[in-house]
């Protein structure tokens, strides 16, 4: 369903700063052939990662989380005193009380500052909710500047029998802060930063295919008395198979619903009515949004045969592609901000207006995706 | 820091409906004497609480959150088909991968709709801060009706050796269904709905004094061997002392500056400039919203001494006040939403129009505080 024809407008925001934070430790797939006893060469080929960073067991996700954020309030040229709110974003919990974003404000030494503090997370699509959220928040004036950070440490979850899972995973964090766009139109090259679209779908038929079934209040130690039992409980699962079915399946829809919304939002914006009612009922529906018209397609880096899929099935040219997944794996919820951030560093850089696609699947089953213009 | 005079207006939000549920096993604290043998009356008089209703181990959050969701459709009038968005608003996990609201979502059956599901967390302020997330949603038209529920089952994560807490928390589950209050002004009691005021500060330099260490990556089952010590780090610890000191040292700045931005709110539509700029700059603050005002004060269920404290510090007349503690105890997450459900449908209940606070404090430590125009 695409909403009313009165909410298909831009929402202003800009994404000012990005940042992202690795453990110290990377762990070539070679390492692991050597570790598991496999044949040189058979993680690689197996699950399309030649290297990830691992974290040590003293490393924490909020002390990861607090090195991006850091580091994306440094390249958005502010202070923390700037930022009003601070959002963390992880698929998994550092602890299980108190909440992630307070762990990270802790780490970051905010007290002082007072920082409003919330988690949002919907699995790997944890970054993107986040996003959504803090730009509705912004517009609301709730908050000026929303830091959003996501942080999962998978590798403690990998079961190192199961090559499927345990090659493929990487810890990480990456983070963005998010501002409104200057508020003259002619006041810079990034004053019509906005979200173009946004769309979140759960199909929970699949909330099997990928889970941790203990770390919470279903399977508790005190509950499951054999140890060993209840670790196994504690292991990442995946039905890969199912999983890449439904997603294969489903995937395409999705993206024509949502490439649909941003093509009215600038259909709207060319006849006119930007910033007021956005395009008018009676008027016949205006085509989607053309891939050729997306500078970068940045997708959740779900897995290699997942990545490949979607290029292929959308029909996204190579150098329209953030493929990061060599080199750092699925790293859960920080995937896609790692991405981002590495795809706005580059040389090759989108420039601000560009329009991009940031699209993903997570455990629940949900897809996500949002159309953004730098 | 109070925001810019041009944000400081009502916020349109209509609670359409409440539930809640509860596990089916109610244990008295007569009971919790004779368990732990002690003294008959030793739990009420040392933690408040009377009952309290505590899941069984084969019941989930998830079905608990389904139960009351499910009952607070009802109660709006709805059906699900009618929800575009589900956020579960937990403290804790009900499994550490997929997120909460997935589950949810599962367990109600509701994949044919496609709901858009998320988390949003802040320990015991949860539904608050889910609730405010949600009206910013609503007001930027991306969901239409959005259903907050929040679920914890603290019981699993008990000491049963430790009077101070084991005595004091109950299970639970509580939603609330949120959508727009009808467009024309004159179109009903309730087209004033809205929040007046929102507000979230959080302190983490006392970050330690409520926790759980594990359940999540930081102590994972895989980097702590020995049994006992993994399953003593997934209990509930609470430093009651400095946690109380900090709370009454913050509350009452908190919400003086919580109804101050109420009363001007208030000023501003007085004025005339209700949906316009609200108050302006060059004319004097005005007076924050006094606590006669108010029909009635929901805080936080945390302990008896919290409760009582508030009521007293901010000057709250019994009639005022929502106290459920004796018969719930400390629900987490659900204690706001419980709270808010049993004063909405009390033969007491407020009318259309009438003033709610909504006030609490949760690990993190965060305090969080609300004012709706219900």
């Amino acid at each position: 369903m695409i909403p009313p024809a009165q909410w298909l407008q831009a929402r202003p925001l800009r994404i000012a700063g990005t940042g992202m934070a690795l453990p110290r430790t990377c762990v070539t797939s070679a390492e692991l052939d050597a570790r598991l006893g496999l044949p040189p060469g058979t993680v690689q080929a197996r699950c399309g990662v030649a290297r990830r960073y691992l974290a040590q067991p003293h490393e924490t996700a909020a002390e990861l989380a607090a090195l991006a954020a850091d580091r994306a309030v440094a390249a958005a040229g502010m202070r923390w005193a700037d930022v009003d709110c601070l959002i963390a974003a992880n698929a998994t919990m550092d602890q299980a009380l108190p909440y992630n974003a307070a762990l990270v404000h802790a780490q970051l030494g905010l007290h002082a500052h007072r920082t409003a503090t919330f988690d949002i997370g919907a699995s790997c699509l944890s970054f993107l909710a986040a996003v959504d959220f803090a730009a509705a928040m912004i517009a609301a004036g709730r908050y000026t500047t929303v830091a959003v950070v996501s942080a999962d440490l998978a590798s403690v979850g990998l079961d190192w029998r199961d090559l499927e899972t345990c090659g493929m995973f990487g810890d990480g964090a990456a983070a963005a802060i998010l501002t409104r766009p200057p508020a003259d139109a002619g006041s810079g090259p990034d004053s019509s930063s906005a979200i173009l679209a946004a769309r979140f779908e759960t199909l929970s038929d699949g909330v099997d295919y990928c889970q941790i079934p203990a770390g919470g209040s279903r399977h508790h130690p005190g509950k499951v008395p054999d140890a060993v039992a209840f670790a196994e409980l504690n292991l990442f699962r995946m039905q890969g198979k199912p999983l890449f079915r439904l997603m294969a399946t489903e995937m395409p829809g999705f993206t024509q619903r949502l490439l649909a919304e941003a093509g009215a939002v600038l259909a709207g914006e060319t006849r006119g009515t930007y910033g007021n009612l956005g395009v008018h009922g009676e008027q016949a529906a205006p085509a989607p949004l053309p891939i050729h018209r997306i500078a970068r397609v940045i997708p959740h880096q779900a897995s290699r045969l997942g990545i490949t899929h979607i290029a292929r099935r959308l029909g996204i040219a190579t150098g329209q592609l953030t493929d990061i997944f060599e080199d750092y794996g699925n790293q859960v919820a920080a995937s896609m901000p790692t991405a981002l951030h590495l795809t706005l560093s580059a040389e090759t850089a989108p420039q601000r207006g560009d329009i991009l696609l940031l699209l993903g699947t997570s455990a629940g089953v949900s897809i996500g995706g949002m159309v953004v213009r730098y």
